[in-house]
């Protein structure tokens, strides 16, 4: 029933199949640095008003498309929608981040606390399918969600923290609700994607924005753990298509070992890693088993002028190095992205000469054969 | 002329020799958590009031080893007063981080720049031997300094940031300028440590707060390379004793194997690291070259009872394993310690737990002859 992809990079290089450039998209690529996002916000009124509305949520999705040959869009949301529709209460006040009313912190919270229905969730739903359809096979969807983890930080904490104290205070004093709350969040985030699955999204994406801040041991227990618990429970395929799925851990390329063996398809990395050790160790060899790597250039590059973009972008190409071109057997692929979101006070026009860089320049190696 | 150290265990670890118990000392042990800091600072008026008031510092940095018993002193001061002599004009708005009235951002603000007349901070170095005389030769006395890339990052940024927009876009666009900012901040530092050496210090630690926040190859141009010409200006011996140089990186456990050459004894690790693997990887083996470890435990364990406390030492000290006991020779050592400063708002009877079960259980690990 669905046109083939008119670029299907993103998807190929997902997994870990050959393409003809490296596919390159960025994290909250719909955002305040474009001005069309801010007129669109400002007719929605509110954040929450924006991802809430189908319509404005498309718009905004489509806009960094039309301007910049990215090779995948990804669903405009956010990802407090979970707690939300869990009956938290998710504000966010003019110039602050996020905020809920009725933040976890006791046993009788955490008693409360259940997989929400998914109904409360069907805004997201049906902005994915009217995303899918207004893109038209252009460019793959990526649905996305926050991991366990990283929801728990803002549920307990109530709202963003510089020291995690809260979170961490209740994680280290009562592990058995912290892990009560992340079962719950694992299983509820297992069904927010795979119901954006089933309305239309190519490949999920899974944000540990906060992973980073646990130490070595809790990382694996209170973070890896239930990553892991949602991947088993996703779908693989859908209408005949393979579902890839990518972890980002920021701060997580220290733990490059212990994140080898999840079941995902692709790793997201920030910046602090070095992609050809993480190739090395993590992406196989053609015709062998392994991930792709998605990353991993500092947004703040894009404060550069043209010429030194350029020169990032093509030290962080050749830190992964040529990707493998053996179009009958997998191998190792990058998919390139930001080490983080774009910042808001991005120049637009300095984003264009980072794809254009990416697009030329992966060119170019693949046809180097050196 | 000095006594001999009643408690030498800090410094006997940071050059890899055996001692009877783990030593530990806390980032920021003198600080807000205390009650008698605070009335401390309030005497002084204003935290600067403070830390240029010879008796006041004196008076701060005994009182956390009036609670507990710590193996170590730390000098009470700021890693801002570099800059803050270099006439950039520092103040501590109430309730805001640092402030510096003259940041670096031009190419005219980079040519001002001057290493800072010492005589500008002789109230530091008269702080130390302050110190020194009224500690006593009860444990040994550590001076420190902000990195050149940390100093660096609130010149800049003119404040605390938390997406460094403003250092990194100097970084990438004029990397001449920044590469001279941290040259002059380099010689700075070092003739700054080197003065508090010669006052009394026994110990230095070069504190790279902000080091974590560079992209892989940037961290090596940026911030190494500049450690790197600190330790190789630094004394290593005064009145006939080693002085011992400790590098701490946070969020630098990624690139333990870049750091592990470094020209320094102690390598101080936050707590994303695996203190197993970093002594496999930088510690040494008993009668070979290495470095001792200094970490590494979440400051948030401390808003945990005590039993939990107790528990999170353990694994911490079991990670790093069995010290050496062989006092024929060097060996892995571990100087226990947080993996950042402590948060004002940790209960002081914690502290406590945390101290005794690093000793008590310490010992323990020592007896055990398996």
């Amino acid at each position: 029933m669905n046109k083939p992809l008119i670029n299907d990079t993103f998807l190929r290089a997902c997994l870990r199949q050959a393409t003809p450039h490296t596919p390159v998209w960025l994290m909250r690529q719909a955002g305040r640095y474009l001005p069309e996002y801010c007129a669109t916000r400002a007719k929605a009124g509110s954040f929450m008003g924006l991802a809430t509305n189908v319509d404005y949520a498309t718009e905004v999705t489509l806009q960094p498309l039309d301007r910049f040959e990215l090779d995948a869009a990804i669903l405009f949301s956010d990802i407090l929608t979970v707690p939300d529709a869990m009956g938290l209460g998710l504000s966010f006040a003019q110039g602050e981040g996020p905020r809920f009313a009725s933040p976890v912190r006791t046993e009788s919270d955490v008693a409360r606390l259940q997989v929400p229905d998914m109904n409360k969730l069907k805004y997201v739903f049906d902005a994915v399918s009217s995303i899918r359809k207004a893109l038209d096979s252009r460019v793959p969807l990526i649905g996305f969600s926050g991991s366990p983890w990283t929801l728990a930080c803002y549920m307990v904490e109530g709202a963003g923290s510089d020291d995690y104290r809260l979170v961490k205070s209740l994680m280290y004093s009562r592990p058995d609700l912290m892990h009560e709350i992340l079962k719950i969040n694992a299983d509820s985030v297992a069904q927010y994607l795979n119901a954006q699955i089933e309305a239309g999204a190519q490949a999920v994406m899974i944000f540990d924005s906060w992973g980073g801040v646990l130490a070595h041991t809790a990382f694996k227990s209170f973070s890896l753990q239930y990553t892991t618990r949602v991947l088993s429970q996703l779908k693989k395929e859908h209408e005949g298509q393979v579902i890839p799925r990518i972890v980002f851990t920021k701060g997580g390329a220290v733990w490059l070992d212990e994140m080898a063996d999840m079941d995902c398809e692709v790793l997201g990395l920030d910046w602090t890693a070095d992609l050809s050790a993480a190739r090395h160790r993590v992406g196989g060899r053609a015709g062998t088993p392994g991930k792709a790597l998605q990353g991993n250039i500092d947004p703040n590059v894009l404060f550069a002028p043209a010429q030194a973009i350029e020169r990032e972008v093509v030290d962080v190409l050749e830190s992964f190095g040529k990707p493998h071109t053996d179009i009958s057997c997998s191998g190792p692929t990058h998919i390139f992205n930001l080490g983080h979101g774009i910042s808001q006070f991005t120049p637009p026009e300095q984003v264009k000469v980072l794809v254009d860089t990416v697009h030329a320049h992966s060119i170019k190696m693949r046809a180097n054969n050196s």
